[in-house]
């Protein structure tokens, strides 16, 4: 899809988006403020604007009149831009507050992962599984070989494969698919993690189907299983697919899904249910990518140990007591049959080894997939989901914590907090004079609720302009109705009841803000702790490596404003998006990969946070917007005096509204 | 069980037989004539002697007047010796036949296995599958090790095993074992072929189960599934049962298993039928040992090709296809369960490689397990049951075949052919001057059929009392009613109707002959073939070693009267039972075993006699009573001579029966 160009007026300020976007999204990202409080439902009625040139697409509203339609008025959240376009919005659905825009667009962190040229140009592109193509001779009454040793000697003398195993399923089918095509085969070989080991012949199949070579790479999230169908031929993904992890439904996080599987027959169900869902998404990737079940000979997973244990039926309950020992670290190959995956017999499974009981697979899989594991920059990697893990190191030491950040950021905790789902307000501006705001959910539906990331936005913006201070408290003198107290607590009204889904106003109070302030807080100290105790300190860390679901979404610049992250320069931060997915990926496509996991996380030192002294202090410290220290965000600093002088201004030459 | 001496009057003959024995048997082994046609079942009634002293015990027959019983008359059959007892045979029932009598007792042959303490004195005591008990350290708040790390590091630094590997449903139990007796557990430990392969843990269990490892050992034969529960740390066999396979039902030879096999759902039938038997065996097994399931670590196994085939599922058409390809002869260890057998899941299972389509396991672990792998003397190996293989050669080379010698030795092609059951007679003699038989059945029982070693024992006499001659052709001149002409064909009536089960008369004829000198034939002439084809001949022969279900019964002077065998001197001949048993307990006692055989099945070079062209001419040469050239059996040559004398005398001094 091309990309097209919006300007809007009367600021002029132009912003490059995606062909099709609306003009809300748009004004979002151009930092172009227009009042509207539905989610971009076209209930509220509130977003109009005037297209003045170019084309664009989009249902009319009857929230405009046939006469205004005629001058080019629509609801900014119903229209889609088609081509370049000059939007101007009227004085009534916002003011000008160009002042306030920001320069960059907002997403700063570059994506990067490694790509899969790099891995061949450098020698690293050696599948787990291979396809090598032979044309046996057949037996004759000269040569009475058996099957299976005339496969053998033949990779051994023309492929200079040694030392292969061949397992009883396979030594089944050998009789007949020789014979299919006159002993021309395709075998499927499994590598060892060492070279020392043995490869395994899992696959025959008659004719050459070398060309068909395909993995599954899953990432099992407490909250979501990704998974990816990777070409292990070309090295692409051909399709991709999240699901909901069904053992949502038994709780929302490790531990009460821990307390399910005590219960009797409580494992079997926790593990049946999340292979329920990773053949929900298997059946979604072979439907997508049009790949045939029989080709796909490997399936490699990552998790966090709960999940993974849970994944392979482990007793996971002494995870959450003390001494908070996970079974193993290291869990051997195995069919992915045995399991209760859809797959084929032959298919190996792979799963990332952990650390300890709170730093898991899907971290290992980060600081793999990611290439931390090779860097020599002192990196800080954060994975920020349903929990919260930090890493700090480089190729020479890694040390890593698990931060108990709690919920807050899959709006856990949260008055109307809710997941990344339809209805969930992910974007939020606010009129800094008005204080109405902008907001804009997912799926552009009516509001249900607050995401995560929509929730950093709004406290962020919130503390930008100046209605909370850097306790997360409401300016009480503030003049507008969208701030008031309910039950003894301070609120702001994100949308009223008219234009929600629930019949009820949505707003954020002072303890949502307090708990995402303790949430941040938490990760904040985590690093500190971690470089700490290393002898570093935030300003040596030279690049910071962003992963997780929630990471996708998060803006960067205003996960600083709260003191999520570090105040860094943007060019410092990667953002790698699912690296659990990514390293589970890579995992398929370069043994290296699996031989090297093993060093990499025997040198990865856990910390436990709750025992490391310097960690209370640092955690309190952090229990403000953005720091106790500010100083310590030297340009966030500068620009809060400098935005906070124009909002003054601004407010002081407008009256108060009715 | 003490033995007691049984002395015959008037021949004044004395044997030694275990106490509880039936005089009628005694009689038989030490070669004294007692008529008898009913096989022990007290129907006859003319088996009756004279207890003249000695305890003996047994039911009074109905047949026997009170006032002769007051003689001491009773019948032989029916009376069981309790002490040494002197027993005088009336001459209704006998003639003098000293003349006749063999010095020795019938089995000449010396039993001889490789004994557990020589396996331990040559440090070769290395079950395949080991217990080890440590105390582990449990965890705390100052050490998180994982469990299956802790009790990694535990055996790597206390009991110096590197490299080990711990499956998944090992890890599954380790939590919840681990805890149960405070981190105290037995580990099971299956070692690896060769030493530079890991070693894996198979199975945990809380406390110290050390004193508690068992093996079974399976030989899955075309006829009988034999199986025995091997004390792994005395190295003792606690528990022996055989059974028959239950393939049986589907056809008695392996081609038409084959065949049955390829039918839709054949194999899958034939698989489900023989792990059935197994279990069966199993069963026995446990009640008789007394042992519990849940320690017992291995399973060995030994069959031929097709057995092997259809015990593991593998498609055996092929076999039986020119070019006569097995699909392999190498198979790796695998679980016990997955082929369906009622063990635990953690149980190994092994299976002894083959030669070749028809040179099999059961071979394979003959060769082991009877030692011929290690001697230096050139050794016969004859294995004689449904089919008969035989290999040549000593520690340095081994030549091998099957040989086409059909069913008559299981009572295959013979008229009144029968397995070795209740019922038939396994035993005869015959009264060289009436022509009168003496008969005894398994299990003492009316006769219902002969089996195998019964019809070598049979043709044997019949041959060296001149009843029939060098061709298997009846004496037309003899005068008995025994002897008649039936259909155009000359039998000799071993059982009238009235004393059989089968309301027949049981008879022999010149056919059931012809295919037991054919059935012969073929296994004399496939050694002399394979000694020829490596330059030898039967004179080079340092020692025979005999193995099978049927070479337990066989009488090895009758065998070689007949020449099945080759004449040598019967310390020469080494009876080892069933080898095939005897291999697969090996391999279960000694990783030794497991280490070599590949190697040694490597070394067997497998002959297909039917492409061997000096094969044909043997054969033809073999078809004689015992041989063409009947120079090849000097000693036999002389006795026939001498005897054939003594009975012309005797006759001669006889008027022909009435």
């Amino acid at each position: 899809m091309s990309n097209v160009t919006v300007t809007f007026l009367p600021s002029n300020t132009a912003i490059e988006v995606p062909q099709g976007e609306s003009i809300i999204r748009a004004a979002m990202a151009a930092g172009v403020h227009i009042n509207a409080s539905c989610g971009g439902d076209g209930v509220c009625g509130k977003c109009r604007v005037i297209v003045e040139g170019g084309q664009v697409a989009g249902e009319p509203s009857e929230r405009i009149s046939a006469e205004d339609r005629e001058k080019g008025y629509c609801l900014a959240c119903k229209t889609l831009v088609q081509g370049d376009v000059t939007v101007r919005v009227p004085v009534e659905s916002t003011i000008d507050t160009s002042a306030l825009q920001r320069k960059a667009p907002r997403r700063t962190a570059s994506v990067q992962q490694i790509g899969f040229e790099e891995i061949k140009q450098q020698g690293l592109f050696l599948p787990a599984v291979e396809k090598i193509y032979v044309e046996l001779t057949p037996p004759d009454a000269q040569d009475h070989l058996p099957d299976v040793t005339r496969l053998v000697n033949h990779l051994r003398l023309h492929h200079n494969e040694h030392g292969l195993e061949v397992e009883l399923p396979v030594i089944r089918k050998i009789p007949t698919v020789f014979r299919e095509q006159d002993f021309k085969v395709t075998v499927t070989l499994a590598r060892p993690v060492r070279s020392s080991g043995k490869t395994q012949i899992i696959h025959v199949q008659a004719g050459d189907t070398t060309a068909q070579n395909y993995a599954v790479a899953m990432d099992i999230g407490t909250t979501t299983v990704f998974g990816q169908l990777v070409d292990l031929v070309s090295g692409q993904a051909l399709a991709e697919h999240g699901e909901f992890n069904g053992q949502i439904s038994y709780g929302e996080d490790v531990i009460s899904r821990i307390m399910f599987a005590e219960k009797p027959g409580g494992l079997a169900t926790m593990q049946q249910v999340v292979i329920a869902t990773v053949n929900k998404v298997l059946g979604y990737l072979l439907k997508q990518s049009k790949v045939s079940r029989e080709n796909i000979s490997l399936i490699t997973f990552a998790g966090n140990t709960t999940m993974t244990q849970l994944l392979l039926a482990v007793e996971p309950r002494y995870i959450r007591r003390s001494p908070y020992v996970p079974t193993a670290t290291i869990y051997p190959p195995f069919r992915a049959t045995d399991l209760g995956v859809d797959l084929d017999p032959h298919v190996t499974a792979l799963v990332y080894p952990q650390v300890s009981s709170y730093v898991g697979g899907d971290i290992v899989a980060g600081v793999m997939g990611s290439g931390m594991y090779r860097t020599e920059k002192l990196t800080l990697f954060m994975d920020i989901g349903t929990n919260a893990e930090v890493v700090v190191g480089n190729k020479d030491w890694m040390a890593c914590a698990a931060c108990s950040a709690g919920p807050a950021f899959e709006g856990g905790g949260i008055q109307f907090g809710m997941r990344a789902a339809k209805g969930a307000i992910e974007d939020f501006s606010i009129d800094p004079e008005t204080l109405e705001p902008m907001i804009v959910t997912i799926g552009n539906q009516r509001p249900k609720g607050i995401c995560g990331s929509g929730l950093i936005t709004m406290v962020a913006t919130l503390f930008e302009t100046g209605v909370i201070d850097n306790q997360g408290k409401f300016d009480r003198d503030l003049k507008t109705d969208r701030i008031r107290e309910n039950n003894n607590v301070y609120e702001y009204v994100l949308a009223y009841r008219e234009t929600t889904q629930i019949d009820r106003d949505i707003t954020i109070n002072e303890i949502d803000i307090d708990n995402l302030i303790r949430a941040k807080g938490a990760i904040y100290s985590g690093c500190k702790t971690l470089l700490k105790e290393v002898g570093m300190s935030m300003e040596n860390v030279e690049q910071i490596i962003l992963a997780g679901g929630f990471g996708s979404y998060v803006d960067l610049e205003r996960a600083m404003i709260i003191g999520l992250l570090p105040e860094v320069e943007p060019e410092k931060v990667i953002y790698v998006g699912n690296s659990s997915l990514l390293g589970a990926r890579m995992s398929a496509l370069t043994n290296s990969i699996r031989q090297q996991v093993v060093g990499v996380t025997n040198m990865m030192t856990n910390f436990e946070l709750s025992e490391t002294p310097s960690y209370y202090d640092n955690y309190i410290a952090a229990l403000f917007l953005p720091h106790t220290e500010v100083n310590q965000f030297p340009k966030l600093q500068a620009r809060l005096t400098e935005r906070r002088a124009l909002i003054a201004k601004a407010r002081a030459n407008k009256p108060s509204p009715p």
